[in-house]
């Protein structure tokens, strides 16, 4: 595999191709192929991003008419017959079913851009500048997000400029699992002098992929509704990971039956892997005058296309829904035995996640790292996460085959046993 | 055309489709279809994302071709061939023709954020953190990008949060024809105490574009560039909108000889309206270490594939560039015209631009709208810029046939006539 | 009393003239006397400014002394024989007796000043800029150190500018008596992404003041104090309030054994009520350069002069630290006496405190200022602190007499029982 | 002169005495004793502090006087006699013969304090975040006053805090003395994507002191007026340097007949060289509620004293405006002279300056140095300014003899002959 140009051009910031330094070519569902032919399976499936798997052929079809018939590919923000498919689709098959009633806000096609506008959006409602947020959460690393984005790698280095505008309170267990972290929160806000500026909104992940799959109570998240709800305090779900059915559930919180007021999508909305986002916001909030909030890339429509094409093939009814929870048993079954076997080699290990967003925290990164090495060896593609990239992390698409599954499961099996035997 | 469900449900932050209220479907090159099957000619072009028109059949068939064969559509930051075939042609077309050594930084599909990355490398390459900026200056509105942009809409509308880290000089020009606005620069930068924070980067862009199609002058940029090198301040060009050939080069600060330490690319690059974003980097300034800006969409193969197949389409030679060149003379030769019948009308016009970025400032926004109005009436799509959207702007695809372009300009004359008796 | 001109003519923003409505004319020791010839016993002392008494004789004699010689009472930071006697005054009575070496930074003679200068050479020493702030913490107005403040009161009116460059954490007891809040502050320390940014200083009150006589553990401050030093921190105590006697050692933080590396004073630190205030700096700490921080009234050689006489006076030997700490426990024998009384009328009380640094915790600030205004009547001026005003504090003069102690808690039990029965 | 333990405990920061290593002792209005005795004329008066001379007699007996009754020293803001006293007096005497209006905050009693109670009551009253400040302008230090003053030593020394809520303009003469600087001022006000948020005030002082004595026009100043008043914008004249006489009225601004909304006054406003500032605020912008700015040491009750001793010993007739005014020009014509013979030593040099706060403009620092350096020498006290501190600056007391002037200014031509010679 001819490298050299990457190596040379490709700025030093890269990240992915230093773990898995080979060059991809191809790939189909769950399984990806190199330049010289060796396949891997995929448990990362772009970090979330790929839910439908590589080059579904259900949406790759939608996508190629839309491309014979010349439709417009890029329109700014003008109207587009795709685009209001897509908000029609979207209305009819996810919001309608779920009660929920949101305006949609096309921000620019990333996840960072959705939280610069749902935050800024938030701001503007509300009159106050405060965005609370929680430890190892990840929101981005534009200036705007990168304030309630707890990584030190990022925020390290800005250059000098120190973020503004969030605060960070402690996540759902991250005192221990006997103190309810919300307790500090509620003191915090009934105390004129605590040094927290009220809020205008909190800004959550249910659960937390790049933090460790973290997985917040769903208790907690209904407890922290109410407390949004008592302060008049905007409840924003940053759903750019564990949505689009990541976790069982379209929404990653209709597992607590909150109603965020505001809610990002990002990753896997276009189903396909085009670069697409949307906020999603209480029509009594759209407080947005015309075009307060821009970028060029606000109507890219291949990816209305094939996001409507998605929600018709996999939201029409529940059984996609039903057999991602299925497979998510799957893998925390096998997660657990996994980790039990650790457990017996003297590593502290566990098993966490919702649906299929799972992970096994093996304590620390350096035996992660050797764990996900052997796995690539194996022809098994996985990454790690949690702030010391601790947590071995399986993201694999939820179109996966309970072949391709099952044999990942084995091979990161046999790798563990490898690597730490 | 149904537009209820586009009004009920998009955000009210949408705008182009305020100015042009109708639902578009298909496109090809300089004309735009509707609902209702009425055609215009294009002279927007996606804000400048369109330099090679709307489905341009010579790139259509690269993307074709690469989805058909199940290429990596979505990969992070992972080597695949589609990066690698990017880069050896960006390098063998377009950098070494021109003596430019760059490494590349792909940050995320947008602009905004190629601008985050590129002042956020600035700060970390130089150890300051202001970046000097210039007035009507635009470059994006993430939290970072927005502090180096001038407009207002955006800036009163972060809710409370200052932003921070730019300091606005005086663009060329601005204080009248008798004054080089560098001589102010070039004060503050020798005065200890004049407020000027030492700058890491000068950000500018050479012909600014939503700023009202400013063009600086060349003996401008080359002493920007002086003094940038006399005082070891990084010079980063925007290039995003005048970039991509829009000027009649590739660069646009090719036409002043000067060569940038940083520029930002995105709008055209992908050459088919998908969402993409470089960074050029001198390579003794690559300082990122490993993941210290990232963005899940840094690897859109699509349009890797689509930008390699343009640049080995338009940039093998030198006959895109001057074709180019030649419209742009077509096009002021027309405007001076219209801006002449104008100014006899008893309002003051003028014409300006570089290649394919032209304007008639006509003084006002209320008489550009009217303009823009009676033209969209009249079947051409074309916006205005500049602080008070005083510019009537030529956006045209620089692929634009002769035909259309003439009748765009025809219709364009013919609806200032209308408009304006 | 003549009150119109003041009504009139002095902002809006006056406040302890709306609880003490009275035109004050004289002083002595304890006692204020009024326009109309009352006197009242103060228990306010300037809010801890007056620890050795209204017009204390003493000093006065030195004060008198140096501005009959025509001693130089503005000089910038001139050298002067007042500076000189100051510095080795304090060295010889305060520093080398307690084992401490510091150097001293002038940098204008108020608290937040000098919270200023101590925050802001903490960053300049350590290259980081956050700095770790405590719940209920008040450090002063200006806007560096309004950053580490916790009154919304003052957050709220900075007219859109939000603080930046501290984090709040919580201080010993806000989780509840069974929590180490020191628990969090570590394992957010080694969280690479909790959001903390390493600070170059943790900020501390060993006693808040104007949060509410809060009283950290001894322990606890040890425990603190050991972090920093692991996690190469530095330690700022801001004595401003409970230093120079207050809590009946000199600084307070002597209590706990620990030597926090920058110590700020003001308030009682000249001992006649000048203007006055000094950064204490571990010598290696010292990176100041010439000038870089600078303020007209950094020499205010008249407060030099009674700094010196009131260290001569007071601190020669340990004999006013035991009368103070006598004192102390009487205050608190009543204070628990009264708290008990208070209870048994169904209010919830707590005595809390350290050395003549006491207060009555009474749960809401309304109960607090029924008790305040009763004791005004009654001729005792005594306020209240805490986030909500909910804690009755004394603050008495440390030279106060036995007499007028005795007479200002007797009139404050009696005003309780007036106030609530 | 026993300097070692000043030289070993005072911090680094230490300026005036580098430049003036003797321990000063005693002072009498504008003469200044070292320890061994030796006599300075002193040009520098408390860098503008001690306009009625050091231990002003007439102003001492009223300090004695109130020291001997006992009256409150410090009073937080409480009412006093001191207090009305001094509101009385200004009122009367300063106010109202030049038809003022206005409220009074005391905001803490230091310049740098009142700058940041004036600017944020600014924000807070026109609720915008913007402050416009202008080049070589200083304002003080703290971190909210720091964002208003353009020298680098400071700026770049608050250790990774940028500073944030203000924008630098040209001042009067920046751009060459053919530019109105307002002409730039005025365009980006009116100009919506420009980079200026609108402020909520300018913050100007009449005549920069440590900016190098520069000038402003009274014309100019006229107009800035007026373009606050036709944009809703405050006009904050900063008058802690040139107010209290300095140029030859009590208000610097009253030369060109504005009317500032809000004005700051520190220095030498107590007249004795106390601690003490003010910010006068037109009636209708006292927006503070109680308590939202405060500070210990705002009710310094000597200074109340020794300020309204002032005023009346001063400020009852206009003799005293009249003899500074003479002085003035004593002084103008002298160094008119003197920069004449400098210039016929090949360097350019040239006076400015109003009433008693002049300079001599020699074009560097290092020439500077040497002419004060020699006048140190030869007995005289004088100082530099200027962003190079290329201004040899006259602020000799406004009180001093007309004997001691003239040796002062002898000493100085003698020095600067020696220096260049």
């Amino acid at each position: 595999m001819q490298t050299q140009i990457l190596e040379r051009m490709e700025s030093e910031v890269r990240t992915y191709s230093r773990s898995f330094p080979v060059v991809f070519t191809k790939a189909l569902n769950a399984r990806l192929t190199d330049e010289d032919g060796r396949e891997y399976i995929d448990f990362l499936a772009g970090a979330g991003t790929l839910n439908y798997g590589h080059n579904n052929p259900k949406i790759k079809q939608a996508l190629l008419d839309y491309l014979a018939s010349d439709g417009i590919v890029h329109g700014l923000d003008f109207w587009t017959a795709a685009k209001r498919d897509y908000l029609e689709t979207l209305e009819e098959l996810i919001l309608k079913p779920r009660g929920l009633e949101y305006k949609v806000h096309f921000p620019g096609p990333t996840g960072t851009n959705a939280v610069e506008a749902a935050i800024r959006l938030a701001r503007v409602a509300k009159g106050r500048h405060n965005i609370v947020t929680f430890t190892n959460g990840f929101h981005g690393v534009t200036m705007g997000a990168l304030a309630t984005t707890g990584n030190r790698k990022f925020r390290e280095a800005t250059g000098g400029i120190p973020t503004q505008g969030a605060a960070f309170l402690p996540y759902d267990g991250y005192l221990g699992e006997h103190t309810d972290t919300l307790d500090y929160f509620e003191k915090l806000l009934g105390d004129k002098s605590g040094g927290l500026d009220v809020p205008a909104a909190v800004l959550v992940e249910t659960v937390q992929g790049e933090g460790g799959i973290n997985v917040s109570g769903l208790e907690w998240l209904q407890r922290l509704e109410g407390i949004c709800r008592a302060h008049d305090i905007l409840l924003i779900v940053d759903d750019i990971q564990a949505g689009c059915g990541r976790t069982g559930k379209f929404f990653s919180f209709e597992h607590a039956g909150v109603t965020p007021d505001i809610v990002t999508n990002s990753k896997s909305l276009s189903g396909y892997g085009l670069p697409f986002a949307h906020v999603l916001i209480r029509p009594e909030l759209d407080k947005w005058k015309p075009g307060q909030y821009n970028g060029t890339f606000r109507g890219f429509n291949l990816a209305f296309t094939t996001a409507a094409a998605t929600l018709r093939h996999y939201w029409s009814d529940d059984s996609f829904e039903r057999d991602v929870q299925r497979k998510g048993r799957v893998v925390a079954d096998r997660f657990q035995k996994i980790a039990a076997w650790i457990g017996e080699q003297g590593i502290e290990a566990s098993e966490r996640g919702r649906g299929l967003m799972r992970g096994i925290d093996v304590g620390n990164g350096e035996i992660a790292d050797k764990i996900t090495a052997k796995a690539f060896e194996n022809g098994l593609v996985i990454e790690t996460s949690g702030q010391d990239g601790e947590v071995v992390k399986c993201l694999c698409p939820l179109t996966i085959t309970d072949e391709d599954l099952l044999e990942g499961l084995d091979i990161l099996e046999a790798s563990v046993k490898q690597a730490l035997r």
